[in-house]
């Protein structure tokens, strides 16, 4: 029987302290769900990367980090702005899992009504590394570099990512 | 701790085996909610009746069957056309239930795999009592008033809602 | 012929105002009808409680304060992100109203362009008796307790409704 | 004070019946507000046209009947799926009209419910000019094109229509 | 072959700049096919006018300026909340065009993305002439007039917009 | 520069003509993005599997016949209802593909419309290998079998999913 355990995120950008996560748990599940969410957007200024972008980033820097496809899975999934709906939604698109790994307390208090075990993330150092933050730092300096794993800040250098959240955010933010 | 079923349909229209349903599960918990499905609907062939219209008959036949609103909530849910997210769309809109009441296979098994209890329902002459068939009835034959609780028979009498079945159904059955 | 007036709101929470509101109602008309808006939320900062919890304290609290469920109907209703079709969309839903109750503009501009009826609602006090206000008091001191009727008060304690709406706040507001 | 006229169909595709009545209502109002439903789709066997080459056939053809772009706005309406919401939709898409114009009973029911007036439309030879007829013709004989006003053949024809109905269709129908 | 460029925007109002706008793509294009964005809008502080308001009030302007109808549609988009399908969605909706103008990075990185030709807008004074800044100033004086044309200054004085505004404004901004 | 094929289907369920076809593509370019369609489904006639045991049975399929998780990727898509849009909705949330391939003209005419290199498919023996003509099978006859790998065969036998067909088919087929 497959242990599985289902991740989900934004990953706008996929940064080190998700990487960590993910570490940590492919050594004690035998796959990763990772979702990505809010797939359907792309180009703004909370989303700006593609969900196919964000599959390509991460799937590379996995690749990279030394773990295999065969320990972890990638998959969109669309917001639906129903969130008591969105759990089982999520659960229907996905192998069966066992447990949610989250840190984020929205979505663990959906889990848990639903009576799905949550493993709660200690987060590494959220102030630092937090897709927000991250975003609003390519604004203004090239020291967002350090806070993603490399294989992302060089994707995002191919497609002129900073370039593109200086323009949508301009005046979004 | 009071203990509710759900109990959802269409009731296009509620029919005798309807009450028969809600009479039985009324006297095994404290509350039935009555789930008025696909409520966006009305003025069609297959969703003659607005789901305003429909909770007004339903409440006007209980009441007259001698139960009394302390034993039901009638809750109109529109459709998402996500049937894996149904179940926690409806669940999170209504009171705690203990279970689901259900003679339909699909609802049946998308609460089992939600691991909610589901009480089956023995339909009651199911082919002389169905919406469909009695919706069929009602463009040809006076006999339709037969399979319907009194009180839903004089309301669709006073919608005119004969007539509006037959020219919905003439291009669309 | 039953005389009904709409009366729509988020209730999150239902507070003293409302409870005014609902009496007041109660004594001009058969039957209110109170919406429960954005009902498919639930455990985020805007909408900590579900429509299932917003039904159960709010029947509750009717039913203490002597209103018989003969006189109210509770309906969830989710929001569909499309203003000037929703009039018609809850109108839908719900049994025939003579008039729509409301102390908020926008919901008074719409129902107005559709030729309803609009009974404007002369809040008490809206710097303390709103939702928001009430949220945020919820996370900083316990005199939130004053401003709704005592049975929301108990029922929001035994869901542990406090630290819900502190700790999914706690980055979203 | 402009005196318009609503006039919904899907036009798959505009045929001489609905020309007819394009002409009548052009002259006893001053503007006919002509919706193209059901606008977001295309390519399938029901809806082969899209929105966008609907709108450019139907202004080419009107313009060849002498009716100027005065008389008339074009206006593509997405399918909401909610048939009680949908009048307001659209209602709230197009400048203010004094009726609706429609042969079909489900909209003529819809608009009445909600107090508009409608224009009850006399199909002209319904059995000939009807969208579903003239699609299925054209999947078998050249006589279609006796049924459209020659300003649509000539762009279906440009357009390669007749293989992309024959295509979509084989299996669909 | 009709040569035409695609227009998005809110209008919320239609000011000058986006008049200067269109008068210089109507001189280089056959026509020009404006989108009203957010159509299913209304009645809110950031889209205070519904999008059959919006039409007619720059169908008035445009013709007050010397544009006739030959060289522009007015075309209703709703919202689907979905940006990487917006474009598509779009373009089905509309005659075919050669290429969109926007001054707006957002729906400029879409179209590129899809490989769409993007005319890029210079805008006239954004800092004077934009809605939300037209919008702001209705609330606090009556100099919002000299930024938009005579017409929709007249039109939304029929219609009483500056009192809307303000009400619909007072708790939302 | 990776060179990758879309293949979109519902795989209700994956068969051998599908994995043929797979086997093909997986020969002709680097990475081939399965998109599971109609991913919001589930225990219906039509779509009995859910996307999570979609996902579950092609992988295990695929990987039982020599094909490595680095050359494909699952994705499942759900259903948005905008055949117009649907189109960029799945590029948006999957790598850059160079084509599509497929043997459904609805597909093929979408994706030709928007500009995008189709790869038509010779479906093998369409009337034996076809998810209809399978689903009805398991419904009377143990020779659907034959039809599909041999993992998927477990996978359905497993999961109890010819007794699951045999209900819920009842009385839609």
């Amino acid at each position: 029987m497959v242990r599985r355990v289902l991740f989900p995120g934004r990953f706008q950008p996929f940064h080190n302290g998700h990487l960590k996560i993910v570490n940590r748990l492919a050594s004690k599940f035998d796959e990763v769900i990772i979702i990505i969410g809010s797939a359907q957007e792309g180009f703004t200024c909370r989303n700006p990367f593609t969900a196919g972008e964000r599959i390509e980033m991460i799937d590379e820097t996995l690749r990279a980090s030394g773990i295999s496809r065969d320990k972890y899975l990638l998959i969109p999934v669309p917001d639906i702005h129903k969130p008591m709906a969105w759990t089982t939604y999520v659960l229907g698109m996905i192998p069966r899992v066992e447990a949610v790994a989250t840190g984020n307390p929205h979505v663990e208090f959906l889990y848990k009504w639903l009576g799905i075990d949550v493993v709660k993330i200690e987060l590494y150092n959220p102030h630092l590394y937090s897709g927000t933050v991250i975003r609003r730092l390519m604004m203004v300096s090239d020291t967002w570099r350090e806070r993603v794993p490399e294989p992302i800040a060089r994707y995002i250098d191919n497609i002129d990512g900073v370039e593109r959240v200086k323009r949508v955010c301009r005046n979004a933010c």
